[in-house]
């Protein structure tokens, strides 16, 4: 990872150590706290319009802010716990979805997923 | 963004660009994508023990760290469209986490739920 | 729970009996299940505009069809499980939620959210 | 759908024209919705183990069932939007997964995952 990300993954060590809480940390529990929180940030956006959900307000971009936080928190703890690199694994699969999804046959298709991923 | 999530950031704009699917890429589509992909994620440790979860065999991993990369992407496409400095946002939560769970009242505590997050 | 729910619930104890899977169907896997097929329901519609989502094809409404059976089959297993009876639980908040949201005070409001629950 | 689950999609129908929601609740909002009140009850389960997650309290059963409530409420209108039976589908899925995992080849197999679904 990043220095960043491996600072935080550190902080996020200490964190549990001082509260003996890495007993509740295992991969599984963790996987459910990531989707708790990310259910927070769709229920965030779930009644706006997509164009809506571009131009959020303060209020609504705070909270939004605050969720992707709560994310990050719980997926590099996950990560690291399991000895992933985020920042390699997700490059990686860019690579392949670069290759998986030729810029001149994709292009602007509706009819295609267009992910990021696959 | 660290310099590595800013890159990353970096190239997911050119993937989407190339492929004019910036259109399809706003905060509500990207949160859902985000969701299924943690979806992924949980459904690979859904019947392992939390123990279990904590020494996956070399295929399990792999599935895992492809499932966590997915994620990395669509969190890190979103939060850069919403402008969202991931880092800074987690390292900001994570200090009122400190503040919250004071570590001596909440240490080993069972009946007190043990968020990293709140 | 009503004839059809109890007979799913009953079909799904006989299922996983013949199985030996009772030992996997603890109340916490079976949330995380629930959250894999409810990711794999949201990354049907994760592309779509909201008004595409109300008009799919034959095609993509058999893959969301298939996708709220699973969900279907997850949420009767989990709840029979913790002797929750879905019908009369969800009736009850929805009376909490005609209290609560007045009609005359949030027609059509964009403003609040509009939940069914709260 | 049965009775129950039809007079619960009536009244769901009610309730939103009766505040002019209609607009809110297509399918893509409404499995955003279902998305955010599944983390909300994988949120309640997820420090717990799994044996723990077989005997909540009074409390922790109370809040599981609302999670539970909502998360039906969702699915039912859902569903009901788009024309899709419940019941009727669960059972057509659950028909499938009796072919596919054949009781005498499947039985207590830890290393095969045990799903309802496929």
């Amino acid at each position: 990872m990043t220095t960043d990300l491996n600072q935080l993954a550190s902080r996020l060590q200490d964190f549990a150590r001082a509260r003996d809480w890495e007993q509740f940390h295992t991969p599984k529990n963790l996987a459910m706290a990531l989707a708790g929180e990310v259910g927070e940030l769709v229920a965030e956006l779930q009644w706006l319009t997509p164009d809506e959900s571009r131009r959020l307000d303060g209020e609504a971009l705070g909270r939004v802010r605050s969720e992707l936080a709560d994310v990050t928190l719980y997926l590099v703890r996950l990560a690291d716990l399991l000895g992933v690199e985020l920042i390699e694994a997700a490059n990686a699969k860019l690579n392949e979805s670069e290759r998986r999804y030729d810029a001149d046959l994709f292009r602007g298709s509706a009819r295609k997923a267009p992910p990021l991923t696959s």
